[in-house]
């Protein structure tokens, strides 16, 4: 079965540091830019500013290998399963991203709070359910 | 770069047909039982009945092709650009389920409510961030 992803866009942020940049967008991070590729123009038509939305991300610094981790980092927390925890590193590296838009230009959206790396590839955009 | 995802379980459903199923999770959707491929065992350690859950799916019936849709597969309005719509036909059918776990048996997961089509390959799992 194809389930290989495709690019729509990509991460601009002044984050650049897995070690150090905040583990969840409402953890002090800042705003940034997503880039779309311009393959995908028509399927942002409709998209505004001040709207909500899921970023779905692929976070390509995370080591897949991993099945259980210490929470948040912490070696003083016992392990436990990936599947309990929003640790990058796990089977399938995808980053949910809950932002607003708070402006866009054309292919070019600024969203935050957004706690990605940059350069981290953009796989799909969703309109968020919750308020 | 990789981006090929790793199927980590599967739905199995009484829903088959992309048609007539529902389209959100929240419109009468049934109870339905994820299996999880026994490599990710370790995983799942410390998941319980009662979680509230993100489950992550491949829509592995929707069409990658199209970039514009009417919203809801209603022809009567106009089209609109995918990332505005929760619209499975989209660049990377990546879908986001919402779900509670009801029952937990080694492997098998009951969850629900769950629009997800049987046989739909699950990517993830992480512990939902609201309440």
């Amino acid at each position: 079965m194809d389930m290989q992803l495709r690019r729509i866009g990509t991460v601009r942020s002044v984050l650049d540091d897995k070690a150090t940049a905040p583990k969840q967008g409402t953890e002090d991070a800042p705003d940034a830019v997503v880039e779309v590729d311009p393959a995908y123009c028509d399927a942002l038509q409709g998209l505004e500013a001040g709207a909500r939305i899921v970023l779905v991300t692929w976070l390509d610094r995370a080591d897949r290998s991993y099945l259980k981790v210490h929470p948040r980092g912490d070696a003083s927390r016992p392990k436990r399963g990936v599947f309990t925890t929003r640790s990058p590193d796990r089977p399938n590296p995808v980053g949910l991203h809950e932002v607003t838009i708070k402006a866009m230009d054309g292919l070019t959206l600024t969203v935050g709070p957004l706690e990605a790396l940059d350069r981290t590839p953009v796989i799909d955009i969703k309109p968020s359910l919750k308020p």
